[in-house]
C-alpha cells in the first residue's frame, strides 16, 4: 500500500571504478552499474569502464558527467550532492561512480551525509585504489618486511582550503621512521613536495611515479628522491599519477617490468 | 622450436581475493582463477570466494591450502615460495590467492623475489583491502576533509622479529597530527596497542572495530579510544578485524547502519 504519489526509493550506491583497467571492476560494481538508471561519473573513471560495464544493456542508464580534475577549479560539490539526492528521491537507481576507491581522498563523507539527511539509504562498493595499483605496476608491496617498512602513509598533494599545503615536514618525519609514503595527486605540486621532503629525507631514498596505473597508457618512472622532479619532467609524466617514496621501491629497480605491456606486469630475473 | 623436455612457462599470478564478500572479487581475478591449474590459498580468503570463482569449471584446479593465521606460528614462508616456483617451473598455471590485497602487509615482496630469481614472470592482481572494506561498512571515508583528516596511516599489530612491537608512540604522534589510523591484525594485541596510543592520543578520540568486514559474519563496534578494549571484549570481537581510529569514525555513529544486513550497508537518517 505505497502512496502512489511517492515513488519507491532505492539505496544510492557509491561505487569505486578502480584505477583504470576495466577488468579491475569488482563483480559487485558490475552488477550495481548494470542495474542503475542514472550514473554520476567522475572524470577519473577509466575510459573503458562504462563500455565494459554497460555492454549490451537493452536500456542503458542516463550518464551525468560531474568530473573535477585535481586542482582548485571543480564542479561544485554541492551541485553533485543535490543531484544525487534529487535523482534518488525521484525513484531512480542512482550510482555515484568514482575513480579508484570512493573512500580514499574523495568527498564520500559529504555525499553520504547529504544523502542521509535526505532520508536516503547508501551502499558503498569499494574499488581498487590507484596507490595499490601503482604498487602492482612496480611489482612491490606497500610494506615489505625485508626493508623494515613499518606501515604506509597515504596523503594527497591537494588539500582543502584553496590548495594550502600539507604539513610536509610531519609527513617526512613519518617516512624517516621507515613508513612507505604514497602521495596521490602530487604531480602538480611535485617540486614543492620534494623540496619539503628533502629537508628531512635522504637524497638517495628510492622513489617511483606511476601515471595512469593499470591502464594502457600507464607509465612508470624510478628515481632517487633528489632526482624525482627532473625524472618526471624528462619523461613528461603528468596527472593522474601516484608517487611512492621509500625503500620498498628499490625492488622495482630489480624488475625488468619497467615498461608494462597493456595491463600486465612482467618481472623477469 | 621449444625444447620438448621443458614445459612452456606461464606467469605466476599474485591475486587479491578481497575482504570476504565473493562479489568483491575483480573481473580480472575471476578470469585468472578460472584459468589456473594450481591455486595456493591463504586461510584469510573468504569462504565463498573459490566456490563462486570456480563454479561449473569442467576441470577444477588443484587447491593447496597454505594458510597462516596472524601470530607467530605459521606455515613456513620458504615452503610457500618453493612450492610456487616448483609448480610454475613444471608448467602449471599458478595463482597465489591472498585475502584482501596481496601488497598490504603480506609477504608479496619475498614471493616476487623468489619467483624472479627462478626466472619466472609475475603478474599482480589487486584486491579490495580489508581496511577499505571496514570503512565501507562504517559508511565513512578514510580521509574526510570535514574532520581535517590529512591522510591515513596503515600499520599492522604484528611485526617481524617474533612479534616485537611497532613504535606505537610514533604511530600515535602521526594520528595526533590529524591522520586516520587503520590497524590491521590488531585484535590479539589490542590492550597493548590502545595503552600505548592513550599516552599521546585523547581518551575520547572516536574509534571503530570491524570484524569479518564485508562478509555475512561482519560485526562492527564503535567506541571512544579509552573504551575500545572493553567494547571489543564485551561483544566478543576477535580476529580477523580492522581497527580504525580517528575523528572520521565519528560519522559512523550518525549512521543507523551499525548492524549490517548481509553484505550491505544501509545508513538512514
Amino acid at each position: 500500500m505505497t502512496n502512489p504519489t511517492k515513488p519507491a526509493l532505492h539505496p544510492v550506491h557509491l561505487v569505486g571504478a578502480g584505477p583504470g583497467d576495466p577488468e579491475l571492476l569488482t563483480l559487485k560494481a558490475l552488477r550495481v552499474l548494470r542495474a542503475a538508471t542514472v550514473i554520476l561519473v567522475d572524470d577519473l573513471v577509466g575510459e573503458g569502464v562504462l563500455a565494459l560495464a554497460l555492454a549490451d544493456l537493452p536500456l542503458p542508464p542516463r550518464l551525468v558527467c560531474v568530473g573535477k580534475r585535481g586542482g582548485c577549479e571543480s564542479t561544485p560539490q554541492e551541485f553533485i550532492e543535490k543531484l544525487l539526492v534529487r535523482e534518488a528521491l525521484a525513484g531512480e537507481r542512482v550510482v555515484r561512480l568514482k575513480g579508484g576507491d570512493p573512500l580514499v581522498f574523495g568527498r564520500a563523507g559529504e555525499e553520504i551525509a547529504a544523502l542521509r539527511e535526505a532520508g536516503l539509504q547508501i551502499e558503498i562498493v569499494n574499488g581498487i585504489t590507484s596507490g595499490l595499483s601503482a604498487a602492482a605496476s612496480l611489482g612491490i608491496g606497500w610494506t615489505d618486511r625485508r626493508f623494515d617498512a613499518r606501515g604506509v602513509l597515504l596523503v594527497t598533494g591537494h588539500t582543502r582550503h584553496d590548495c594550502e599545503g600539507q604539513d610536509w615536514d610531519a609527513v617526512a618525519r613519518v617516512a624517516a621512521g621507515g613508513v612507505t609514503l604514497v602521495i596521490y595527486m602530487g604531480i602538480a605540486q611535485i617540486e614543492t613536495i620534494v623540496a619539503h621532503l628533502l629537508r628531512i629525507l635522504p637524497a638517495d631514498l628510492p622513489a617511483a611515479v606511476v601515471q595512469h596505473a593499470s591502464s594502457d597508457r600507464e607509465r612508470v618512472a624510478l628515481s632517487a628522491l633528489a632526482g624525482l622532479v627532473d625524472t618526471v619532467a624528462a619523461h613528461g609524466i603528468g596527472s593522474p599519477a601516484v608517487l611512492i617514496i621509500g625503500r620498498v621501491t628499490e625492488e622495482a629497480r630489480r624488475a625488468a617490468g619497467f615498461v608494462k605491456t597493456q595491463d600486465r606486469i612482467y618481472i623477469t630475473a
